[in-house]
């Protein structure tokens, strides 16, 4: 067990690749394929059947290519798995990631025992392996993938890492983040765990100086009191989203991975029972929490101000906050007449402070006076307007995103932006958001949330700084 | 309360039109005026300080318009508001739509008085008033807006129809919607409702040959008895939202359209004592539900089938569809050969249907044989690629949208598709899919919804048609 972490960190920074089942035509693997050639990773591309791809030299089996090579990764057919995983490990390799499907979670027999052939091969020797039935894992840190990423096209580098049964979080979440300006340190996809799990990677992932931030899609877990101990130790904050709560997902969790769900209830003491853990609902709210614990300071306190361009979505912010438990700021004589000598009479400045359209002009006044108030531990800005109004017409958005990351930073108070609207509005506001790092999100139940988790973030690190230093 | 049909249809089929405070400087108005002036809507500007708009002749008053007025909207700072009703009313108009803001939700005397005295106006003449604090109303069928929508972008005509309280439903969330393929019939911003409230739109909306779903977003209520006799009589579906569950939501209420929220116990217990009538949570959730009941067959029972290239997508779907009391359908052994003979030996065909990667191949054969087994009621196609994997590629989806139409249409069964990936993938989706009418959704959660509510209103519309027939 000593040496895992050197094993983990062959997946993500490995030597020597070697691709078995390498093609040219467009299937599964081919974008992977086409990166890792075109790439400074020192690629062999094995098949039997060619002779060359994309320009490089084919090798018919791992063990003709004249170098020693670190990391297979296996995309044959289910059928020829075994046998390939076999001459992985006679070449001496480090880790194998398996993408093949169609093994345990078919429930046919053969396919069973394939995999339990290859869970034994993992157990009797040095190699770690990773799958089958996968996309294996992205390092944003140094642009490895052997996921369908394709860094040509606009992928955020960041702080949030993500472990994962399956593909979807392998790549197709990672470009919906993407869109939305949130940013990843590592993804791992574990497939059917025939030998890595997410205990290794929990482990991995907390030694990692590029992780602040650890996302998990669960579906069922082998080795529970070794995830209750790790889930113990983390200093990172966890978010958790774990599905197959009920009987029919449960089943579903079978076919599709070959997992146990395990009894929802225990997951969920769990989770609740160690702090920095935090259970999500779906993958937009695992991410867009994600990305407030990565980009934003931790709250002193509950004290929530809100400034809103739309009086109802303020409310709507309001119930959200009093069914957390957090508190809406009352904002102190010295922010309100600040802001009553700027703004019109019809505005409603006791917080939620709904400026309505008078928003371009009394914004920044506004914003830098609610922040400065010490009743105020974290703003949300709620942005609705509508879209582009006249032709060349430019929002002041800019100069508001750069003032709000100032203030943030320099005053240690968190801030998230919901925005509604047409895309024309969104896409604006995200183009000019992402290097200011302030979290843009359409959903204001995820911000509150947000603010929640960080909340009691900020109290339990507190108490493991405590026992740290006692 | 014999003539109020005909009042409120004033305020969506105007004959004439003055707008009191017209501008052509880019402020709040500015969007309507610019559209209303050069649309083929009779349209007279009064401002008295200006003689030419948009290159229109501007009157002083509009007793001074050479013309009958049916529809006055109001548009000048409130301190005038008063003053240029008084008008209208001598002018003989039919109906007044106030969009002006500062009126009773400023909590100041002076502006609650001149409310007031609006009220009374209304109380004691033939006038409509709509307002004071909204953006008015707009006619999709028609083209005519009071609001600041711009019908030269790309507005969605459908059958859904809005009241809400404020702005940001009367323009913001109709862009959000057009730009969802989410079309409207007729919608409704009420503000600080002096006169027309939600109970006269709803029995103009009941009448209304163009709206089959209602949606509300309500703050407050101030005819209790009214709203519950309405909506008992109603036999379109209707979705509410009502705001200010929380306390602190109550009071900000206060502050926004000068409303009292009300207890919201009563409110639930009232939305769930009469069917046809669904809770919904927020305002995303509300359009993509009515978008399912604007454009979707009702289905016969509450067994749902799931089509996904996603495994941890389709399970949350199945742990979605238990919580909500709905069945996961069992497929026939006839459909379970047909799509066994044309699948890999690595898909899990079980429902849900994990096509995988073989989604493109597999697709259409699979589909039909579905839709056709007896045992389904509904299905949900779960959709997850990666993005544009090779350049000019193109995803076979005009002739899926066009089969499930097809298909879906003939055999009376309700289709949802739910995409998820990069901004690429779900552009590509949107923009072919608006002229298949195929509801396309971000969230698992409101389809299975969507599913429960149509189960519930096909239950209870078979009775409300046997109490009409007995």
């Amino acid at each position: 067990m000593s040496n895992q972490k050197t094993d983990m960190d062959v997946f993500f920074n490995p030597k020597s690749i070697a691709i078995i089942g390498a093609s040219e035509s467009f299937k599964f693997g081919y974008t992977m394929t086409n990166y890792l050639l075109n790439s400074n990773f020192k690629t062999y591309p094995v098949n039997i059947n060619k002779d060359v791809i994309f320009g490089h030299k084919v090798f018919k089996s791992i063990n003709d290519i004249p170098d020693d090579i670190e990391l297979a990764i296996i995309v044959v057919k289910n059928e020829q798995v075994l046998e390939v995983v076999k001459e992985s490990v006679n070449k001496g390799v480090k880790g194998i990631i398996i993408e093949t499907a169609g093994f345990s979670e078919t429930g046919i027999e053969k396919f069973i025992q394939i995999q339990d052939e290859i869970e034994k091969i993992a157990q009797n020797s040095n190699v770690r392996i990773i799958g089958p039935n996968c996309v294996g894992v992205t390092n944003f840190d140094n642009k490895f993938t052997t996921a369908e990423i394709d860094f040509n096209q606009s992928i955020e580098e960041g702080t949030i890492s993500v472990i994962a049964q399956s593909g979807v979080l392998g790549n197709i979440f990672v470009e919906w983040s993407a869109s939305q300006g949130i940013g990843f340190s590592k993804t791992i996809t574990l497939g059917n765990k025939v030998d890595v799990d997410e205990i290794d990677m929990l482990e991995y992932l907390e030694k990692d100086k590029n992780t602040n931030v650890i996302t998990i899609y669960l579906e069922g877990v082998k080795r529970g009191p070794e995830l209750i101990n790790i889930l113990k130790k983390l200093n990172k904050p966890v978010l958790i989203l774990k599905n197959g709560r009920s009987e029919i997902g449960s089943k579903a969790i079978k076919s599709h991975t070959g997992s146990i769900a395990g009894n929802d209830k225990i997951y969920e003491t769990i989770f609740k029972q160690y702090s920095g853990i935090y259970r999500v609902n779906n993958f937009y709210e695992m991410f867009n929490i994600a990305q407030v614990f990565a980009t934003q300071p931790l709250p002193k306190g509950k004290n929530i101000a809100i400034i809103t361009s739309s009086g109802s979505l303020g409310i709507l912010a309001c119930d959200e906050i009093e069914r957390l438990d957090l508190s809406l700021a009352v904002l102190n004589d010295t922010t309100m007449q600040k802001m009553k000598s700027i703004s019109p009479n019809w505005t409603s400045l006791k917080n939620p402070v709904d400026l309505g359209p008078s928003l371009f002009m009394t914004f920044s006044q506004s914003l830098k006076a609610i922040l400065n108030d010490e009743n105020v531990d974290a703003l949300l800005h709620i942005f609705a307007v509508p879209q582009q109004p006249i032709k060349d017409f430019s929002l002041p958005i800019t100069p508001h995103l750069r003032e709000m990351r100032n203030l943030s930073t320099k005053l240690k108070k968190p801030i998230i932006i919901c925005v509604f609207g047409s895309r024309w509005v969104v896409e604006y506001f995200l183009k000019h958001s992402n290097k200011y790092k302030i979290p843009i999100m359409a959903q204001i139940s995820h911000a509150i949330k947000a603010f929640k988790y960080m909340h009691e973030f900020a109290q339990s690190n507190k108490n493991i700084n405590k026992k740290i230093e006692n």
